[in-house]
């Protein structure tokens, strides 16, 4: 399994290179209705667009089928190319697509989003919602290369930066106090070469654990930080038809799994509480009252991380220091949750 | 990417030992209505079963899903265990499904017919029809555990063991003369232990194939001899609505391509009026006219083979001496459906 990272504001360029030495028969573009507008017309490609709806919520089997659809509609073969121009949600439906149609098509991913680039840029998972699940199916499938850019961030809204920025921290955690608290001292609307030099790090930081562990049987479950509460507030929030974007919901979810953290391993409470303000301040509050503790424990226990229907954490002893599979049961996870209300005053 | 292989009669034993060894959290069994009824019955298995309609015009996206579903209201997770119980049908699309669970849930293979030990057994291929067109989207991917059994035989129409056995027709053509006379001088509907040990031969052929070309990028495209055209009336057969077995197809297929290894390579007249005989005595006549040639041509070229729109096929100078990625225009191949009209009779 080969994928080539490349950093670069070319991106017309870094495209003629792959399809002049891929040579493939036919060249796919797949943009939500955002990027087809935003984005594709800054991009000199000769390709035919696959345009989808835009948002998390059309993540489904039915835009998946469409994206076949069209594929087998232009005739594309095994040999063809697309490329995935969009956010996580383009990446992801167009990496299994790609990876389903015909047993396997090559494409590429081009982020157009900071999430996109620090989170769904390396590490193979594609996949699709299913029966109110996030990812419930999808497959392993790396991109024959990824484009990493910051010129299309200037087309985002402030929310998308910030829902990028929450994988950063979480990168930030898994490597050591100086990275987190250097990223709690910066913001993602700042100045935009410092952004770039911080996301390099942080992309290097996932690229190096997914290179450890390929199928995610080991150290890649480091990356679950935060993931198994912020899945399950994002299904709460899709059941409330009122979703909320996944990068946010992983900074609520690193807060409540940093609660867990310090209860059960003593993760420095200093640092905890930095980083529930800057959560707070920034990401704003997940409103949850005791009534959805069931709904949220459910959905945790659903979780494609879980084994035997339990809950189960990646934690921190402290930054850099992880521990895998921790199992926790319904009473100390409500007691995380208690915390999470006291700490966001709700 | 590894693959158990295991030939035994005591099913049960094997499955036993399997389940004892991988302590999934829960298992499952994919049936269709016919294993359902003759072949799950005569199993001590303790495992959730999940029904699907039988025939391949039910190998679609909602039976996928509708396996998602069951998998998903069953609790399953990434540790649960699929056992496909069924024909190729069952295999592929169980197949697929586990393959795409939570990106990727075990399953073992336990083909209930000789086509599907034949083929469906080795291989990797997994996958689904998608608009007309046969095993449009799938993935590779490789069952824990093949479980080849002559137990199930006797629950099958005859009509299931001549299907298979054109599989085993075509690993002989690819591999010598003598082990297609061999194969031309028996039934499959004769001595078991005489068709086991063929069986047994057989499938080696296509393991020491696949083992060499995981992915289909060389020297398995060998396997595809019989297939372009195969496909193509398995295609037209259902835009007729008038589906035909697999292995039917590929008999009728087999000859064909034959007709084309002779014409272009000298592959010799003799074995492939033998060959001819054989196929129209036991399988009988695909009926086609030349009214029927640019649907089967626009079949051939939607082929997963064709690179760039062209008819591919593998062909023969002479058996075992295989020429990959013959690329057949037109007039050669409407030329090769004349002759083969002409050997049928039609």
């Amino acid at each position: 399994m080969e994928q080539k990272l490349l950093f670069t504001d070319d991106v017309n360029g870094a495209l003629r290179r792959i399809v002049s030495k891929s040579r493939p028969t036919a060249v796919f573009v797949l943009v939500d209705e955002n990027t087809a507008q935003f984005v594709l017309p800054r991009l000199d490609l000769e390709a035919t667009p696959i345009t989808i709806p835009a948002g998390d919520e059309h993540k489904t089997l039915d835009t998946f089928a469409a994206v076949w659809d069209a594929l087998q509609r232009g005739g594309a073969t095994r040999h063809a190319l697309l490329i995935n121009l969009g956010g996580g949600m383009v990446t992801d439906l167009g990496g299994m697509a790609a990876a389903t149609f015909k047993r396997g098509m090559p494409f590429v991913n081009v982020p157009t989003t900071l999430l996109g680039a620090v989170d769904a840029a390396v590490g193979g998972k594609t996949g699709i919602n299913y029966g109110g699940l996030k990812n419930e199916v999808g497959v392993f499938a790396l991109a024959a290369d990824v484009i990493v850019s910051t010129v299309f961030f200037n087309t985002l809204p402030t929310r998308e930066l910030w829902a990028g920025y929450a994988e950063m921290l979480k990168h930030a955690m898994l490597t050591s106090d100086d990275r987190l608290n250097e990223l709690l001292a910066f913001e993602p609307t700042g100045d935009r070469q410092r952004l770039l030099t911080l996301l390099k790090e942080s992309v290097e930081v996932k690229r190096r654990i997914v290179e450890s562990d390929p199928c995610e049987c080991g150290p890649r479950k480091a990356l679950n930080l935060g993931h198994t509460v912020g899945h399950a507030f994002e299904s709460l929030a899709l059941q409330r038809a009122c979703p909320v974007p996944h990068g946010y919901a992983v900074a609520w979810g690193l807060v409540v799994e940093g609660v867990l953290s310090h209860t059960r391993l003593g993760f420095p409470s200093l640092l905890l509480h930095r980083l529930a303000d800057y959560v707070l301040e920034h990401y704003g509050t997940f409103h949850i009252t005791c009534d959805d503790y069931d709904a949220l424990l459910a959905a945790m226990r659903h979780d494609k991380k879980s084994r035997h229907g339990e809950i189960n954490c990646t934690l921190l002893a402290a930054c850099g220091d992880v521990r895998l599979d921790q199992a926790v049961d319904d009473d100390e996870m409500k007691t995380a949750l208690d915390l999470y209300r006291d700490l966001f005053h709700i």
